[in-house]
């Protein structure tokens, strides 16, 4: 068996491209994905499941329908499931998201900011 | 809903004890667990679940029967389930854990070095 660490910068350094997370890893039916993201997503949210969110670089801001809150470098956030969200990235940050394979990025909102799911690097 | 950031670094300061996995968050049924270890822990497999290990600070270096991995801080790596493997940190290491919550340090070996699970911080 091949043993080898996934290094989180290494993996960043292979794209550029914001709003396309990168699956990196899977423990059992999760997946861990790396992005770039800079600017304003949209409101959506994940009806059947949590999202976990923790910022490697910069600073996100994720607006709820009751508040927000600021991540910074090595801080984390678990969205629980069925509330809707926005991310907003000022400057590009780049985040780790954990969720279970199949997530998609804009929930069941669709659209032309989905992503395509289930992309290795 | 309080929306509050969880900060790695401030949770790492409320504690000094090693081998002790401590809950920051819970996303579905999985938990995140910080741990501070340094030296060798015992050989132990997760029967029924992977295992995802991150460096936070420190070099990790997981023995498995055929072979090894070492980690550096910002690398991470998933345990398989039911593959045997010892953990071994020569200075101390900061390391986050995500498992299934109930997951217990030892897996099934028990003994004296079985942690309780489920402590959040």
């Amino acid at each position: 068996m091949n043993h080898r660490a996934v290094n989180l910068q290494q993996k960043f350094s292979l794209f550029r491209e914001q709003w396309q997370p990168k699956v990196i890893a899977q423990m059992n039916d999760y997946q861990f994905k790396l992005v770039r993201i800079e600017g304003e997503f949209i409101w959506h949210d994940h009806p059947e499941t949590d999202e976990t969110f923790i910022v490697l670089e910069g600073t996100l801001r994720i607006d709820f329908d009751d508040g927000s809150v600021r991540l910074g470098a090595g801080e984390m956030y678990v969205i629980p499931k069925a509330v809707r969200h926005k991310p907003c990235a000022e400057g590009e940050v780049k985040l780790m998201l954990i969720e279970p394979r199949g997530t998609l990025n804009t929930g069941h909102e669709g659209g032309e900011r989905t992503a395509p799911g289930d992309v290795w690097i």
